[in-house]
């Protein structure tokens, strides 16, 4: 992980804007990238959460305008295919997403291709303090809206949460938004779990495994949770989550899958267990939480809670890998 | 395989009826164990597709009486439980099923326990002839419709059909029933896809595994389709199915899941999939489908493709071994 010069971004197509960065997260995907990748000369541009200001758009951008603060979700999207009308431009026919070869959104400015499609206008000013959790939109906290709406919570629901990494914060935050009246938490942190007592759990439990699926089923009078969201992305997760779904509940799926252990369907036949989620289309959800979040309502800052400049960007990964962060924010106003 | 002498049913506890019974099913889950059941003395009864004639009811009965012709989905429920009024009567907290050492449906008489949760009365005469198609109520058209629902099937859905046994095939009609535009069967005979596609099929393909999954994309430009249901229950039909969901879209798994190959969900993450199914709560659909099966807008009578008297019943669970029945009619009016 280093700092580098990098060409500047520079528009290349009529339908893109060029976005000066203010702030930028690190994501959970990115340390799955920073563990596994191997040293690399050319190397790999990071980052694909990102506020910032419109600096420049190309000749058919109607959306955005030049000073503009705007959000970027974690990717590209039309907002006009088929997939972007039924709501999903993470299939997007024409979408993509930041980093690699393009620009990271961990950088001084970002290309935005279809940026009328993609980008959202913040109604605030580039210093306001808001733009940190509303930085949380670009990825984390919809995916954590996700994992809730996937397993359909709503008011009375009992939800479990599986995962106390900014992911799984934040579905705490989501499921407690939408009603459920019980909010269990698995985690391995005590800082952490702490922290989503604060978010609206009503529960938390230090286990994992099997010894959680049996702890969610004890607590739960050997029923089961209505909703339970899987916010890790291995297969151990993933089999506590279906382990302590209810009969007729659901699972929410939202953590990138790493491991490629399979599910046995034969665990939830009989019980009905719904498995949905996958990569939030964050961009559809925007709308939708951007005033909570601009109000007050819902407040997903606490999961920043490591705030580094662009050159101290490998510190800020070296945290998260540490787990002495749960998330990173690179703040280029500093 | 034995026809042989039990004791006689009876009622045993206030809440049973005593049924007759007219006309009983072979189902596929049947068919696993006939392949699978290791030879026993003491044997195991069979059956749980079943209408008959009600007999005799027990003091606290109320909602059926001797006489009534009475059609029971393949388990029994009370009703009442928080997962009955949920609609999920297959997790009824007081449910069971028929066979083993209970008396089965393929026999003389069955003791239904919790008759008033569980029984409902077909208003026809016991030699009416529409009780045929009635009988796949008690399990293969709900586990079909099941399928269907779990997938969201609705009007203008392009929809896959993985499997043209008895429950791929009633997935087609409860499929064409919801409005499906296009109706794609993947299936391995040439008389089971004829029929098919007398049942609302558009497109039928004798293909299987990754074939029928490239198959199925290349149909749909590509793109996949809405709505996948998994009719088969092995590992090879399940990954089929969730290869050829589109974005956004949804399986139905209702096949019994045979061989604990599991699903690696990076296969599907990416493309929101959505995996729902299991058991099919027959006794929550059966008010909905019933009067389309009396009024023969919905006929799943063919897949009766063998009748046999209680004696032949070994017979007809060996033409469906050896595929040259579908499903076989266990007619004891005979």
């Amino acid at each position: 992980m280093r700092v580098a010069d990098v060409p500047d971004a520079r528009i290349t197509a009529p339908t893109d804007a060029l976005v000066r960065v203010l702030l930028a997260g690190v994501c959970g995907s990115d340390l799955w990238m920073y563990r596994k990748m191997a040293p690399s000369e050319r190397g790999f541009r990071m980052g694909h959460e990102f506020v910032g200001v419109v600096e420049e758009v190309g000749a058919e951008v109607t959306a955005v305008r030049p000073g503009q603060v705007v959000l970027a979700p974690f990717r590209w999207s039309d907002g006009t295919c088929e997939f972007c009308r039924a709501g999903l431009p993470t299939s997007c026919s024409n979408g993509g997403s930041w980093g690699g070869a393009l620009d990271g959104g961990q950088g001084e400015a970002v290309r935005v291709p279809l940026a009328d499609g993609t980008l959202v206008p913040v109604p605030v000013g580039p210093g306001d303090p808001r733009l940190v959790p509303v930085l949380a939109l670009a990825d984390v906290l919809c995916t954590g809206h996700h994992a809730a709406r996937a397993a359909r919570v709503g008011p009375g629901a009992a939800v479990a949460v599986i995962g106390d990494g900014a992911v799984g914060l934040c579905a705490v935050l989501a499921a407690a938004r939408l009603g459920a009246e019980r909010i269990t938490v698995v985690g391995a942190h005590e800082d952490r779990l702490e922290l989503a007592r604060r978010f609206g759990a009503t529960e938390v439990l230090k286990a994992r495994g099997d010894a959680a699926a049996r702890r969610l089923l004890e607590l739960s009078e050997g029923r089961g949770y209505h909703a339970v969201l899987e916010c890790v992305g291995t297969g151990t997760a993933l089999r506590t989550a279906l382990e302590a779904a209810r009969p007729g509940g659901a699972v929410g799926y939202v953590g990138v899958p790493q491991d490629g252990e399979g599910v046995d369907v034969r665990t939830f036949f009989r019980r009905n267990v719904t498995l949905a989620g996958g990569i939030t289309p964050a961009r559809t959800y925007i709308p939708e939480l951007l005033p909570d979040v601009l109000s007050g309502g819902v407040d997903p800052s606490p999961v920043f809670d490591r705030v580094v400049g662009l050159d101290e960007l490998p510190e800020g990964y070296a945290a998260m890998d540490r787990r002495e962060a749960v998330k990173t924010l690179v703040d280029l106003r500093r």
